[in-house]
């Protein structure tokens, strides 16, 4: 699986010489995976020129719907935490799947599921909810071992679905040690039909087949008082190797919040050019 | 706050001689916390003869409220995972509340909130659920630093309310090392304001302040296919120090829940009072 063998640009692993994903364009990495998930995030980016996710931290569906409207256009993918609104119903997620659909990007919910296979299957399956009807993607928590993502994939039911593992968190104190971060690698590599990539604050790994996310990403701002840290959208990408940057408040807050969108967006696909400048994929 | 000296069964901390949690009874344990739920946890459970905690891992409202209702006697807890529910309403807290009113035991949502500080206030206060109107308690991974608590306690508005650390977890694989434990341990000695105790599979600790919940407690199994792994009451209580056992599908799915119900819970009090029989406090 790690044997894509390239004659530039190249890091080793495992003894043979593999592509590193940092160098690399998203066209490029498209081929290295057979997840469809993946593949479809890679082309939707490459083609709609766009490596940005906003965090939709909205609490009614209106607002929601409207951001998710106006934004639509500029963004790869929607971040939601569905369960956070004050009137969600059906309605909701028929016009974010209509939306997804209109301006061509997914809907990826930040449930970060942190429990027992048995019960994930019932939180991602059932509840009010129904996360995996609408959501294409999904954040896990590594931490219950790969129980979570075996119980994630029992409730599947032949969709097309992925999560993306969080092996590093943003905030001040996280407990996600280095240990903690290899140890989400080994399992990501162990079950790559399902996991897409990693919420990460940096990632060494430049492995092609995963999508490196980094939330905590805005301009101007360097903390919120609850322990959220901020970094740049530059500094994600060129210093800390993120491939799509997830941007909530320095958007949802501004005055104009397709323009800060719209900002992120060029700042962000600027950066993943100029890192992948150089590279012949 | 660790200086509680005692004459006998004492372990050293800090230099200071302390009571040692395995070795006292719960009646002993009141005086040592100013935390409100910590002390009416230990009330029910010295008055009403139980330690055992049933996971209520149904997904209707009616065989929830039914199950509530007839393991109510036998029971200090209750533990919920309300986003399974397929027919979740303010009917079925309404019906929840005045079972654990009627029968005297708490309500515990097994939410392992594990976000940021900002967002888990949300998801605590608002969305379908509005979690922090009705469960006493809830359950906390310590992943994403002490943020996590901040931001729950910021969603408390005056109410009493308290929240338990996951600091291990019994599903196979789980990456909770022992200096993930240890970090939980000093972030709950840090808030002790709102942390009642561990869901954990054991802990050194015998600091009487903290009540150690663990889950994956069953007679007669050893796994479920997906990760869970099993241990006895007997076992959990005497071998691992638990103070609480969590007993969910060896209840639920007994052909007659509430004898199994009196099964476990005579066997855990049992083991309990074994454990502390040669102590004087």
């Amino acid at each position: 699986d790690t044997s894509i063998v390239t004659k530039e640009k190249t890091s080793c692993k495992n003894g043979i010489q593999v592509m590193d994903r940092k160098n690399c364009s998203f066209e490029s990495r498209i081929t290295t995976t057979n997840h469809p998930l993946t593949r479809k995030l890679f082309e939707i980016m490459a083609n709609k020129k766009t490596n940005l996710c906003v965090a939709a931290d909205v609490t009614t569906t209106e607002e929601l719907v409207s951001l998710a409207d106006k934004v639509g256009p500029h963004i790869c993918l929607l971040k939601t935490h569905i369960d956070i609104l004050t009137n969600f119903s059906q309605d909701t997620i028929d016009k974010l799947r209509d939306l997804a659909a209109k301006h061509n990007f997914l809907l990826f919910e930040d449930r970060k599921f942190g429990d027992i296979g048995s019960t994930v299957a019932n939180q991602y399956s059932g509840g009010a909810y129904k996360i995996v009807e609408w959501a294409d993607l999904v954040t896990v928590h590594g931490l219950p071992g790969d129980g979570v993502i075996k119980g994630l994939v029992s409730a599947i039911n032949g969709r097309t679905r992925g999560c993306v593992l969080v092996s590093q968190m943003s905030s001040s104190g996280a407990l996600t040690s280095e240990e903690y971060v290899e140890n989400c690698s080994k399992m990501a590599e162990n079950h790559t039909y399902f996991v897409v990539g990693f919420v990460s604050q940096s990632s060494k790994s430049g492995d092609p087949r995963f999508i490196l996310f980094t939330p905590g990403v805005r301009l101007g701002k360097t903390g919120d008082g609850l322990g959220q840290q901020y970094v740049t959208p530059r500094s994600a990408i060129l210093e800390r190797g993120a491939d799509i940057i997830i941007v909530g408040r320095g958007i949802t807050q501004a005055s104009d919040p397709v323009a800060a969108a719209k900002e992120y967006r060029e700042e962000a696909f600027d950066a993943y050019q100029e890192r992948i400048k150089h590279s012949t994929h």
